[in-house]
């Protein structure tokens, strides 16, 4: 498995190095053609992924989970549109974005350069095949895909088009290539093979992330949880407050973007949870309430017990608790919050200002919704993950954050003293 | 052990809260009265450190280690000049870099946070216990410091100046912690701890550093081996390039960014070569010579071997070969570089624009030395490392590459359709 995974390593690397001096035309064409091609071999991707979806079920996946495997003509066509929007977006590659002037006068500039050869661990969920393949081809690197063993077919298909789209566009093969093994051998050999892979991106449960995590030498860019506070402070607008809390739980609960927990300050908490149980109520939220707040949330809250507090709910239910005010709340998501997403609903300026600085997560918003963590949302373009580690990146990660800066130094004969 | 280190790591995470929301001043206060209490106290410090160099001696340390191990009053003069030159920095922390605007009015912006708490692993060199932590401390982070068991006394008393400075200026004193045990248990176990440490740096040998990089779970940033080159094109202005090769390679031969692989371009080498052997070979620098070059660089080059290719000689050592142009040259950089340091010169705007986009290296330039590569020469105040691994940062790594960024949004009560 060593030799397989080392033979895809050296042709991901080679092929980085063209891709990394191809001109943005070229990526362009090969993303436009990969539309096309998704389009003219749409029945061959169905019929291959209908073997997938049928072997899942014969071995008794779970709903959710077939859900996620099965390619739809609706799927295939958001890929095309995900194609032609990626190829449309600036290429981040050779653009040297400051420059300044030494003493000297030597001219320093940092150009950005794509990161080289981007490894990707992923569930079965073939449309992210597609996705993250665009994504990192756009940014100028090579890109290696593992996904779920259960899509292996669906993933051959799709391959398959991807690199009939790079050769037509003049570009190496080996720019985007699929594990082609659903043994578990060839991610522990990937993550040792430093020498060709630049980063591993891990997307998935926390039981993927963190071995990957682990197993891996080379720097790892991952997501873990998103445990997602909303501090209604004193002083909210507490019409906007309640939409905001409304659209963070209910739009789509079983993301990691949505709000696990309500703080509410104590001096609006009479006024607003029984607002709050009425509109989130009806939409079937279940709330899991500190003793303060039990009594304000009708009759179906339920008590709080102590692992309430920082879990990741994926579903209607929702930890409230009643805070003393600011100092609280922001020590609140020092202990429980997950880096990922921070939300104030204030009209004061300096609770705005303090909350902003202060809470610790990819993003911080005042008077939105949680739900704004995502690359698209953010005007990011498209992301291949949340980073909720502060290394490398932080937060969406588009192509932008697929790429890295180097120096260039233009000078006229200087040397050092 | 991992006891012992828990207990560092909780102090310097709560420490780091502090120290991310305290205002720029109580940060230039504590390394203002760093650089105080380090002329203040300096016969104690030189005292612990005549300590260190004495039991060393007696241990057989060799002669370079014992220079490094050495605390002397200039090097102490230029620790107290760092702290004042780094308290004057830009304080990055909380300004939001850029911002723009959605089309549903919400503001978007990028703010920089620090990265939270840094260990730092480095050897038996106690001027960069100072050097490292004041770097960590204006960038808002935590440090956790191990440096190499000889020097335990030195980094002892360091360490209490640190701690005094910070208590003085109003700040934890766990911003700021010496690992207190020379027991190389204790760095497995802060390999471990990434509940409390973001990121770990080793400083050091390449087994130091590969060590590191197998055992830790955190982000490691690192920098390997500098393996750089110049490629003296056939447009080179030969005065201008002779006097770049003769700084890269003899100016100061043991540090990363000094020169170690000259290549020349086939229509230049018959008159370049022997101006090079008498500029350099005057500074008793010694060739190891390809075929072609060999009979042009005098009578006491060597004939190069294979292992003279790719080769960090930290010496007056250098590996010269003649190639057929610019595409030899880059495949040649492709192979046996570093990703470090890369070198042209050329008056040629094609080839010098080629090269800066192609060869993959931290830093890249064109007609200047490749001594340039440094924090401080390329106008970042001061640097930590120079990372050759292009996630999280690419380069020498100052202030600002010890930050993040966080997506800061403004709303005025949007939510996500």
């Amino acid at each position: 498995m060593m030799q397989e995974m080392t033979r895809l390593g050296e042709q991901a690397k080679a092929a980085a190095r063209t891709l990394g001096k191809s001109p943005p035309r070229a990526k362009t064409n090969a993303l436009d053609c990969l539309a096309e091609l998704l389009a003219r071999r749409e029945a061959d991707v169905i019929a291959a992924n209908r073997g997938d979806v049928e072997a899942a079920r014969s071995a008794g996946l779970d709903k959710p989970r077939l859900d996620r495997l099965t390619l739809t003509p609706a799927i295939l066509e958001e890929m095309r549109a995900s194609c032609r929007h990626v190829a449309q977006l600036p290429d981040p590659v050779g653009v040297t974005e400051s420059q300044w002037q030494r003493p000297n006068g030597l001219l320093v500039g940092r150009m950005r350069v794509p990161l080289g050869v981007i490894a990707i661990i992923y569930e079965a969920r073939p449309n992210v095949t597609i996705d993250a393949a665009i994504l990192c081809l756009k940014a100028g690197n090579a890109v290696i895909l593992r996904g779920g063993s259960e899509a292996l077919r669906s993933n051959m298909a799709l391959a398959g088009l991807l690199g009939e789209a790079l050769t037509r566009a003049g570009l190496p093969a080996g720019a985007a290539q699929l594990v082609p093994t659903t043994d578990r051998a060839a991610v522990t050999a990937l993550c040792k093979l430093d020498q060709y892979i630049d980063v591993i991106i891990p997307r998935g449960g926390e039981g993927l992330v963190r071995a990957v995590t682990e197993a891996a030498v080379m720097p790892v860019l991952k997501h873990f949880r998103g445990v997602c506070h909303a501090y209604i402070d004193a002083d909210a607008d507490m019409a906007e407050a309640l939409e905001i809390v409304f659209n963070g739980k209910v739009q789509r609960p079983g993301v990691c973007n949505a709000l696990e927990c309500l703080l509410v300050h104590q001096d609006i908490a009479a006024r607003f949870l029984p607002l709050a149980a009425g509109k989130l109520g009806g939409a079937r939220v279940e709330f899991r309430a500190c003793p303060r707040s039990l009594p304000l949330l009708g009759p179906t809250a339920k008590a709080q017990e102590a692992q309430d507090l920082g879990q990741e709910f994926h579903d209607l239910i929702l930890a409230v608790r009643v805070v003393d005010g600011l100092d609280a709340a922001l020590d609140h998501i020092a202990r429980y919050g997950s880096n990922h997403t921070e939300i104030v609903c204030t009209t004061n300026l300096d609770t705005a200002r303090r909350f902003l600085r202060e809470a610790d997560a990819s993003m911080v918003a005042v008077n939105a919704s949680s739900r704004f963590n995502d690359g698209g949302q953010l005007g990011l373009g498209a992301e291949i993950g949340i980073s909720t580690s502060k290394l490398h990146a932080y937060g969406p990660m588009g192509v932008q954050e697929l790429t890295a800066t180097k120096f260039v130094v233009i000078g006229q004969g200087q040397v050092r003293e």
